[in-house]
């Protein structure tokens, strides 16, 4: 929007933190998938501020609705209809439908996902209802991803609703 | 499904529960969404069983995510993929798309709502993907929200994302 942001720079960072979460995650014996909510701060060292981070708790909380995506929402706590418009939610894994209706709810600008290979959720609903996706195609979001299917294919079967 | 169960009977008590969830959250000062995931059950006396019930939880737990629909399936805990598809949620209001996502993500196979008047969810999306849609325009649902947005139409605009 501004042409002083950085975005490249920021989305680096943005991924990063979510990355981080993903592993939390599966070293907590979770699903690896992590999140975290980003808005644009001139003011702060590197152009952004966290809003809220999270990762997938459907292991650790027994919670079929903490998705990463959701996890960084609810972390973030309550906040104004427009933070949410100019801000950047990244997530290392494309979103489900629920993410993606969350994203849509709150009306994300923008959003940043690591890898859409071991799982495709929404993108063309975000994309028709104006929201910036960018799928990055990390290689680290894939492999914490296929090592977790590989080791307990129910579980994931679970998290997406699939029998 | 099967012409033993009596739907009309079973959808009455499934959306008195989530009326009874959303007048619960308007006595805590809350917003009044109720929700409940039943199962059909024919060894229970009403040929129903719960699974899970909540209401809105923006203002008691300062949260985005928690609605009523989001809270019904978290205190419903970790299920099995099977079991949302043979069950019905019933809210009180028609869901957000969040909410529509959810009910996507488990294949939920039917949805009953209490109103659309007050608010238009996503319920062409959910006929589209082969949901059951059943709108009851319950007075009492409608009632309700109505107090609750002209009391306080600024929580009701967040709860939506409208600024």
């Amino acid at each position: 929007m501004s042409s002083a942001v950085d975005w490249p720079s920021i989305d680096r960072h943005g991924l990063n933190i979510a990355l981080e979460q993903a592993r939390k995650s599966a070293t907590e014996g979770g699903i690896p998938i992590g999140s975290v909510l980003l808005t644009r701060d001139e003011a702060a060292p590197d152009g952004y501020r966290v809003l809220g981070k999270g990762h997938n708790q459907r292991i650790q909380k027994s919670s079929p609705t903490l998705h990463g995506e959701i996890s960084a929402l609810e972390n973030a706590g309550r906040l104004k209809p427009e933070v949410y418009r100019t801000s950047t939610i990244y997530t290392t894994l494309s979103p489900c439908s629920m993410c993606t209706g969350a994203i849509l709810l709150y009306r994300i600008g923008r959003v940043v996902i690591g890898e859409n290979k071991t799982f495709l959720g929404g993108e063309e609903l975000l994309k028709k209802n104006g929201v910036e996706v960018i799928v990055v195609d990390s290689k680290e979001c894939e492999d914490l991803m296929r090592q977790f299917i590989s080791e307990n294919p129910e579980g994931w079967n679970e998290d997406i609703g699939e029998l």
